[in-house]
Order: C-alpha cells, then structure tokens, then sequence
C-alpha cells in the first residue's frame, strides 16, 4: 500500500493550520487544545449555545466530545453540528461512555439523528453500542465486546454515511466499503487519560485537509499512533510519556511517518 | 507496626482495577483521572444529574470534591451520593475550601446530613471547619487553625461515623478510635496545585479493596505520599516534580511501600 | 531604564503570598493555578454566584477570563468585579476571543461598562476590538490587525482608565500615557495553549503589590516571560517547554529578572 499520501497530509494540516472548534469535556479540554496546536491546527473551545453557531463560522472543522456531558451542552452541539452541516465543514463525534448510561446513549443517538458526522471515533465498545449491538462499557473504557469490531465499523458506517474509526490495539478506519487497519501505537496511550479525546482532535485537524474523510481518517490515526510510539519508546513513566508524546506530535514529518506507518488495507467486506 | 498489610493493598487495587466514579472540580480533573491510573483504578468523571445514579451503578466507588461547587452539582452529588449508599460502595467526600465561603460550608454540611459519608479528607482548616471549630481558611489553602487537628479529627470521625484523614506536613488518619499518622511525603507537594485531590482520587481506589475504611486511608495516603517523597526528590522544581509523582505512583510497588513506610499509630484519645 | 524596582516586586509577591481568585475558562484553569503558585501566589477558583461575592472578601486581586464563557459566569463575574470593585482590590481581564463571537465582544463591553477594571490584557485582535477598531479575530488568536498596536493600547487605556497590555513578539504595556515595551520572551510560548491566560494570572498575583498597576504589570510581564525564555531554551518540543517553563517560573528570582530583562520605555503619546 502507498503511505506516501496518507503521510503528507500532515504537510498540509501545517500549511492550512486549520481552526479546530471543540465542545468538549472538561477533563482532558487542555491536553485536546495542546495536539491540535501540535498537530498543526488552532484550537478553540467554546460551548455556550449563544455563540457555538458563531464559531462554527470561523471554524475548519468541528469536534464534538460527550465526556462530561449536560443537557446545555447538548443543545451547544445540536447548534454547532447544524451550523456545521449548513457551512460543510466536517463534524467530527467522540460518544465516550456511549452505552454507560442511557444519557449518553440517548443524547448519542439524538446528534447522530439531526447533525450528519463526518467521522465517528470510539472504542470498540462504544461503536457496538452506535452499531445497536449488545456491548459491555464498563465507565468510560471498553469491556468485553462480544461482535466482530470490523463488521460492527462497517455496519455502522454504512448506516450513519460516515467514517467510522474504532480505536484498540489495532485502529480500524472503515467508510462501509473501503476499510484499514492500523497497527501503530504503544501501551502507554492507555496509561494517561485523554488519548482518546486527543484522537479525535487529530482527526478534526485532518478532516479539513483533504475531501475524502476516509484518507483523513487513516492519515490521522496513523499520525497520532506514531506520534504514541515514539512517546512510548522514550518514556519510562506514564508522567514522561504525556510530554515526550506532545514533543513526538510536534516533532512529526511525513518522512517519519512513511517510515513507520503500519497500514494494512483490508478487503471489503460483502455487503448484508 | 506492621507495615505489610498495608503495603500489599495496593497490589489488590491493582487486581480490581476498582472503577472511580468523580463528581470533582474542573481545576484538577485531569490530574485526578491520571493519579487514579497511575494507582491502578479505572476513573470515570460524569456530573450530570440526568446520568450520575446510573453511573454509580457501576462504579466501585465515588468521590465528591467541592473545588468549584456549583448549585447543580450539589444536587448531582445528593443523588450520587444516596445512590452510592444504597448500593453500598464507599464514598471519598474532599471538602475543599470548607469555611472559606458560607456556599461551601453549607453545601459540605448539606452533603453530610444526606450522605453516609466513608471518608472525609481535608486540611486542618477544613476539618475544623466541619468538627465545628473557629479555623481561618485562606481561599483553599489552611489557614491558622488553633486547635489540635488529631482532636478535631477523632471527633469529627465520630460525629460523622466516617474515618477522617487530615492532610498537611504529618496526615492523620482516624475513625475516632484507632489514629494513625503518616510521616511521609515532600514539601514539592505544596508546590503544585492538586495534590489534596488527587489524594481523595486515591483514598476511592483503595476504598473498595477491603472492608475497613480506615486501613484503606492508611494505606491509601501512605501510598500516595511515599509517591510524592520519591518524585520529589528526584525533581528539580514544580514543573517536572509533577510527572515525576505520576511515575513514581505508576511505577509503586508493595515493597518500596514496605521500605518507606512512616505509619505511627498513636494511642486511642478517651472518648468525650 | 532602571529595571531593579520591577525585577525587585516579584519578592514582594513571595512575601506577600496574594489570594488570586480566578473566575477563568475550562481549558488552562490547571496550568492558571499552577502559574499563580510558582510565582509566589495561591490561587483559588471559584465561580458560582452563590459564592463569588464572599471568595473576593477574601482575595488579594480578582482575574476574569472570557475563555469558554457562559451566561452564568457572566453574571458571577459582574457580582465579583463589583465586589472587587468596592474592596479596592485590583482586577485584571482577559478578554479572550472578543471580537470572534458576538457574546464574547458583548461580554467584555457589559464587564467593562459595569466593572472598573485594573489590567486588560489581550493579543493585538482583541485590544483593537475593545479599542473600536476593525480586527480579524481568528477563533483565540490574533489574526491580522490593521492598525498601530500602541496607538490602540493607549487610546484604549484611556478610554478604560485602566492599563492596558497586548501581548506579541513586543508585550505593550501602557495606562495611556507611560508606555513600556518588553521584547523578552521565547516562541515556545506560542506552541501550547494557556500562555496567555497564564500571563493574566502573573498580572493578578503582582497587581495587589504595589500602588501602581502600570509598574505592577511591567514587573509581570517582564517576569512572565523571562521564565517563558529560560523555559524555552531548556526545551526541545512543546511538551517539555511546559514544564521547564513551569520550573523556570518558580525558580526565577530579581537577580535574573535584572540581568535578562529588556524594557524599553517609549516617548509618551500626545493626548488626543
């Protein structure tokens, strides 16, 4: 498979430098600002419902994270998502704990009903829940999940029309037809809070870059996985691997990335 | 004193991996979700009244930290905490900058009238604050506190039914009985801003790995101490004295707890 | 120029140990409580109505920050500045993104209307947009400004009766009739989020030490970003830079204020 393309997005994420608009959690808001401003884009975080369609306005792309939930920041990112929609600019959804608590999964549903996502990033969990299969979601991390984490992505993706990205040991990024699978990363990323959210944030840097959100998708993923690994192999802590992570992000080339990539396209899969 | 039975918690935290429920403060969110890693529970931070019932149905254990109280996180921990009880899973109640304003007494006291609280760790000020004696307390820092803090604990703990820890220089542990005070720790701890809570994030990991409160909070706070003393001695200011603390925590283990140990149980005071 | 009476008030700072309450965004509230210590301050936050009124009666100073502004912190920061206001106590702004959004630029007029402020301090964009004149403001960050900074700044401050900083490459620091350049700092300081926010914090723990904000907030400036310099220097990628920034802060004293610093006073401006 040719990385090339895929690596030098991250040259064009740096030219664009897009606007990143989050409304997200208040427990990793910090870390998700800091990898998009190390990914290349300016973040901005804003939630109140009087100026979210706003900054939408300004924005290249717009990241929606349920982690600490209310219902007023539900209605922030029904107007954002909408406002999104209307300027055609990508939405990017993170449905932490999905499944935990029927809020969640509630509010989940009700976005993903009237905001048409771009790309939606989860844990194998979480999309088995969106996919409407029976999935154990222990807080906010994956529990057992019974299904076949492919065919739940690719369920799903084809039932929203978006990307779908289920983040694990192996990341899997599918459109419902082509799908990939990406084998960087390091067991560090699970040992500090936030990788996940800041995941997502890559990706809201990536999806302006490029039209098609599936070759945003990967290109991302695989960025940011690299980005952990060269984190992971420097760190001999989880308190040194947050920074050593933030300088590999800032420190990444398209060179490095062509370098280490691990992206296996796999065949698609048949339609039901 | 035998240390050994303490030292060894951990290692059950660490089998458990106990899900930490937080209804906490948006200053040190992150840092108390990645101390509760680096411990070995899993954190899990949801507010939201719609949804913090069921997530306490899943939680090992809840901690409550008033550091930016607001009216409707009052009634998120009332419900959180009614369900914890019912459930009976322990309840970690971190009073910051009680007596400080009217709004925080109050609410603490509202909390504690309605909740059976299992532990209740604050500063001196704090503490006195809530055993009902004249404290000064400088925004949520401690102030100048006249009277003895291991008196104001032992009747605290009884009043309330709870173990209550007082942290500062020497951190008392007590359930109005048995009192045990901690000699460990690093002055680098009051040098960045939430150690107090991340230490409540702590004493909810070991809560739920053995059915004494109080040997939990000793083992808790000697834990979470010594993981200062050897990030503080390894650091060269504040900035990396606090990644240097989350590696020492993560990196922890049940002999460099034996070795380090400053438990003294002091002699049970008369009851009034 | 004389740089020892402003290296010296960072002494006075440490000894004076100010209670900065923060009413602050969601994004940088940890790295503000962090900077506020490490500069010889305590911090405290707290930004329910409830209680903001009683927290002032506490504090040495009281800093505003519009960052992920809501309609209920609004309201808390009216009843604080006007608190503050009649205490005495000095009160620093950062009109964070005014200018991006409608709320946001409404927001900062009804504080200014209703509240006196000591220090505004903000980027180019958003002093031109206070100051009345046309600016791109691009999410929280400064876009292009068409007109002279200075000449902004210092029509602004008086306009305000205030002192007026905007942050750059050259920090302006004016109260409409002395001016100061400080050309210290590192570009570092741009590759993470809350460097500006955190600037705010430093002017809030050396406003209440001297009579004069105007000297009060060169000495800041001008020690926030000599530690922004050092901090730099150390670092090899932005997730380094923040700790050892963080370090440096904490370690600076008047020796190395003096023999860094580069103020330039600049000839006063005919009044209009």
């Amino acid at each position: 498979m040719n990385i090339l393309p895929f690596a030098q997005l991250l040259n064009r994420v740096r030219e664009m430098r897009p606007l990143v608009h989050h409304i997200t959690n208040t427990v990793t808001i910090n870390d998700c600002a800091n990898i998009t401003l190390h990914t290349g884009g300016a973040p901005v975080m804003a939630h109140a419902p009087e100026e979210v369609e706003d900054m939408v306005g300004l924005a290249s792309s717009l990241v929606l994270n349920i982690g600490t939930l209310t219902t007023l920041q539900v209605e922030a990112m029904l107007l954002a998502g909408k406002q999104a929609n209307r300027r055609g600019i990508p939405v990017v959804l993170d449905p932490v704990g999905a499944g935990a608590t029927r809020f969640r999964t509630e509010s989940v549903h009700r976005i993903l009903e009237e905001v048409q996502v771009t790309i939606v990033k989860g844990n194998a969990a979480e999309i088995a829940t969106l996919a409407g299969e029976q999935a154990e979601v222990r807080g906010v991390d994956a529990g057992e999940v019974a299904a076949d984490p492919i065919q739940a992505a690719q369920s799903l993706a084809r039932q929203l029309n978006s990307v779908v990205v289920v983040t694990g040991k192996t990341d899997i990024i599918t459109d419902g037809t082509r799908t990939a699978c990406v084998d960087n990363g390091h067991h560090m990323m699970g040992c500090i809070t936030g990788t996940g959210c800041m995941g997502a944030s890559v990706l809201g840097c990536f999806a302006p870059v490029v039209d098609d959100p599936w070759i945003a998708a990967v290109a991302g993923v695989t960025a940011y996985t690299i980005a952990g690994e060269i984190g992971g192999e420097q760190a001999d802590g989880p308190g040194s691997f947050k920074w050593r992570f933030f300088n590999a992000m800032a420190g990444l080339n398209a060179e490095k990335i062509a370098e280490k990539a691990k992206i296996r396209k796999i065949s698609p899969s048949p339609k039901p």
